[in-house]
C-alpha cells in the first residue's frame, strides 16, 4: 500500500499495471499478505491511535465551533471500547472466507478436443470512496486483497491522520509479501477524485460508501461503473389479513433498530380495512419509541380514535418521497379496491428500489406483491432491517446495491468479480464447422 | 410493439410500466407472444418483401452515386435466399429457449422460519441500437419477450420501411397477447437516441449492436450503463514450441475465415526461435489466402527468405494498435529473453480484452499466458473465430462484452438478467439476534 503523491493518472495506471500481478496470485499469497497486515496493525496499535487522537482532537474543535457533527465524531474515534480490536478481527474474517477467485461455474465440451470453460476473476482496478471512519480502510484493504483486485481509496478527510497512519503500517507490511506495493493507494487531497473519476482506461468500478451525495455524486461524474445506492426508501405494506402482533414486531424492528441504515422503513402503507384493527397498535408501539407518524387523513383519524399524542402530525406529499434516517415514518391508507396494486403502484413510484415488504398470512397474495415490486429486495413478514449482506450470510458486505445490471441487493466478494472464458483446443478452426463440416457437441461437463 | 410518435420521454416511461406486467408473466404467455409473432411475420411475407424492396431502391441510389457501400445493400436485403426463412426461425429458436426468469440460484436459512433466496429477474428497460440488417429487429424482440425485458429498439435509416412493417406486424401480433404493447417500441428517428441515453430513470441498459463508432459513441453518451465492446483488436501468440501446422491452422482461421468480425486476429505476436521454422508456413498461408503481412523487420527478413510478394510490407507503430477488418495483418517479434511476459505485456497494452490466444505445446506456458493477460476470452490452440455465443452454445448471442462488470465475453440470454432476493419470514425483527439473543443459522439450502 502506497501513500500517494504520485497524479491520479499515475496512481491509476500504477494501479492497473499491478492488478494484473495480482490477479495471478495464488490463495496462499494473498492470504499471506492479510496476516502480514493484521499483525503489523497489531503491533502498531500504539502509533496509529496516537495519529487517531490528532484526529480527535481537530474534529472536537470543529464539533464545538459547530462545523461537526457529534455523530461524526463518533465515528471518528478508534480508541472507542472494542473498536481497534474489532478492525483486527475484520481482517481475519476477510481471510477466512472461501476465495473468491478462478471457480469454474461452466465447463462444456464444444467439440472433441475443445473445452471451454468459464471461471470468475477479479474486476481488476476499484476505487473506494468512504468517509469518516477510519478501521474502513483496513476492511477495504482486506477485501481488495482477497479479491486480488487492485484499489485505489479516498477517506473522509476528518480522519486523515488515520488513514496516513494506517497506511504506512500496511505498506510496510505488504512490501515483505508478494502483494505488489502500488495494488493499494491511498489518496489524500479531495481535488483526486474529480479526475480518478474519469479514468475508465484504469479504473473498472467505482465503489461510494457513505451518504446519498457522495454515491450520487459519483453516478453523476463517473466515467465507469458504480455500485451502490443513493437512497434506501423502504416500505411496508400491512395487507387486510396481517396479524397485528406480527405487524407490530416487524414495523417497530424495521423503524428504530437504527434508523439511519438505508435498510430502515420510511413509509407505511396500510390496508383501508385494517386502520381500526391492526393500525392502533402499530402506532401505540411506535409512539413508545419516540417515533413521529406522518399520516394521511384518513389513518391519522384512524389512530387518534386511539392514542393522544404529539407525536401524530399529517403527512405533506414529500415525505412520501424523503428518506428521513430518522425516527419519523410516513403512513398512507391504501382503498381496498385496489388493494395489493395500489401498494405495489406506490412502492414502483415513491420507493428507491432497494427494500420493501408486505405483511400478510397469504403466500398468494405475498408472491403477487413480490413479483409487482422492481426491488432488489422483497420481504414478507419480517424486518427490512434483514437486508444485509452479513445477515445474509455473505461474510461480509461490499455495500447495498440497486444497480440493475451486475450486482444487486446486498453484495459480497462476489460482487467484486468478474468472468472469462477459456478455450483449450487442439488446432480446431471455426470455418471447419457448419454446412457439411463437423458440428458442435455443446456438451455440459462436470465442474470439477 | 408500437411504432412510438411519443417523444423519447414518454417511450421510455411507457416502457418502464410495461416491463413491470412483462416481468410478472409466466412461461408460457411470453412463449405465446413468439409464436404469434413468428405466425404474423410469416403471414405478412409479401407486404414486408414490398416495403423491403422500397427501402433496396433508395439505397441503390446512394449506392449508385456513392454514398452507401455495396455491402450495406446486401445487409440490407431481405429478399435474398433464405434470409426470411432464418429469420422465422431465428424466432423459433429463442422461443426454445430454457426460461432465464426466476432461476433459483441460492437459498439460505437464515433461522428457523425466515429462509433467504436469490431468483434471476429480467433487467427491466433495454435500449437496443442496431444498424442495417432489418430481420435483426425480430430476433431482438424476441430476445426481449423471451427475457421479460421491456425494448426500446432503434434502427438503421437505411431499413426504416422495412423496420415499419415489420413492427406494424409485430404490434398486431402482440395486440392477442398477454404482453403489453408498450413493451416492444420503435423509434424511427435518429434525434431520439441522445435524449433516451440520458433517461436512466426509465431506461436500465443500453445494447449498441454495430460499428465501433456506434458503441463508442453511446458508451460516452449514455448514463446507463452499456454493454458491448468498441474494439476487437485480438491477439494470436505462437511460442518457441508451437506446432508448425497447428499455427497455419489456427492463424489462416483466425485472419480468413470473416475477416470483417470483431474476433478476428488483427496482430501475430512470433517468439524469435520460430521465425525461421514456424512463420514462413504461417506467412506462405496467409499470402495465398491475399493477406497483407506488415512485419517488424525481424520477421519480415524471415519471411523474405522463403517467400517474394507484394504482400510484404513495413509495420509501422499504429499498425499494432489498429483492427484492421480486412485481410491484413500486423506481425511482430517476441524476444526469446522476455518471451511470454512481453507478449502478455504487448497484449495488455495494445489489445482491446476481447479475445486472445497463444500456440503452445506447454499447459504450463499456456496457463501462464492466460494467467497473465487480461482478458474476456483466453484461447489456447484454437481459433479466435469461436469466441461467439451460438458457438459457445448459448443459443444465441446478445453481443460480444468487454466490460469488466455484469457480463463479459459471448453474452446469451443470462446476460439480459438480474437477480433479486426474496427473504420469507414469521415475523423476525433483526434486534432479537446478536449479543445475547438468537443466532444467524446460515444454513444453505438446496435450490429445488
Amino acid at each position: 500500500m502506497s501513500l500517494t503523491n504520485a497524479s491520479p493518472e499515475q496512481a491509476a495506471r500504477a494501479a492497473k499495471i499491478s492488478s494484473r500481478t495480482l490477479a495471478t496470485l495464488p490463495t496462499s499469497a494473498r492470504n499471506a499478505a492479510l496476516d502480514a497486515i493484521h499483525d503489523a496493525l497489531a503491533a502498531a496499535r500504539d502509533e496509529i491511535l496516537a495519529a487517531n487522537a490528532r484526529d480527535l482532537e481537530l474534529a472536537k474543535k470543529s464539533a464545538a465551533s459547530g462545523e461537526l457533527s457529534g455523530s461524526i465524531l463518533k465515528r471518528i474515534d478508534l480508541s472507542r471500547k472494542g473498536k481497534f480490536d474489532d478492525m483486527l478481527q475484520g481482517i481475519k474474517d476477510v481471510l477466512e472466507l472461501e476465495d473468491p477467485v478462478g471457480r469454474v461455474d461452466l465447463r462444456t465440451e464444444l467439440d472433441d478436443g475443445l473445452i471451454l470453460q468459464r471461471q470468475t476473476c477479479p474486476i481488476g482496478v476499484l476505487l473506494i470512496i468512504f468517509e469518516a471512519r477510519p478501521e474502513v480502510i483496513a476492511n477495504i484493504a482486506s477485501l481488495a486483497i482477497k479479491s486480488a483486485n487492485a484499489a485505489i481509496l479516498k477517506g473522509g478527510k476528518e480522519s486523515t491522520e488515520s488513514f496516513k497512519a494506517i497506511s504506512t503500517v500496511i505498506s510496510k507490511a505488504l512490501a515483505s509479501t508478494e502483494v505488489p506495493n502500488d495494488s493499494i493507494q491511498l489518496v489524500t487531497t479531495r481535488d483526486a477524485v474529480d479526475p480518478l473519476l474519469e479514468l475508465s482506461q484504469y479504473i473498472d468500478l467505482v465503489i461510494p460508501r457513505g451518504s446519498n451525495e457522495l454515491v450520487s455524486y459519483c453516478q453523476k461524474k463517473a466515467h465507469m461503473p458504480v455500485l451502490g445506492h443513493a437512497d434506501g426508501l423502504c416500505h411496508i405494506y400491512i395487507h387486510s389479513d396481517a396479524s397485528p402482533e406480527m405487524a407490530v414486531n416487524v414495523v417497530v424492528d424495521s423503524k428504530t433498530d437504527y434508523p439511519a441504515a438505508c435498510n430502515s422503513v420510511e413509509t407505511l402503507l396500510v390496508h383501508e380495512e385494517v386502520l381500526e384493527t391492526v393500525l392502533p397498535a402499530v402506532a401505540e408501539a411506535l409512539i413508545n419509541k419516540g417515533v413521529t407518524l406522518r399520516c394521511d387523513s384518513q389513518s391519522k383519524a384512524a389512530i387518534a380514535k386511539h392514542i393522544k399524542s404529539d407525536l401524530l402530525e399529517d403527512a405533506s406529499d414529500k415525505d412520501y418521497n424523503t428518506e428521513f434516517l430518522d425516527l419519523i415514518l410516513a403512513i398512507r391508507t391504501i382503498p381496498s379496491s385496489a388493494a395489493v396494486d395500489e401498494a405495489i403502484h406506490h412502492i414502483n413510484t415513491h420507493g428507491s428500489h432497494h427494500t420493501d415488504c408486505i405483511i400478510t398470512a397469504s403466500k398468494q397474495v405475498a408472491d403477487h406483491f413480490s413479483n409487482g415490486i422492481d426491488s432488489a429486495c422483497k420481504f414478507w413478514n419480517c424486518s427490512t432491517r434483514f437486508c444485509d449482506g452479513m445477515r445474509f450470510g455473505f461474510g461480509t458486505e461490499v455495500g447495498i446495491s440497486t444497480n440493475k445490471v451486475h450486482a444487486r441487493g446486498p453484495v459480497g466478494l462476489e460482487g467484486l468479480m468478474i468472468h472469462e472464458y477459456r478455450l483449450e483446443g487442439s488446432g480446431q478452426g471455426a470455418a471447419m464447422y457448419g454446412d457439411g463440416g463437423r458440428q458442435y457437441k455443446h456438451k455440459k461437463l462436470s465442474l470439477t
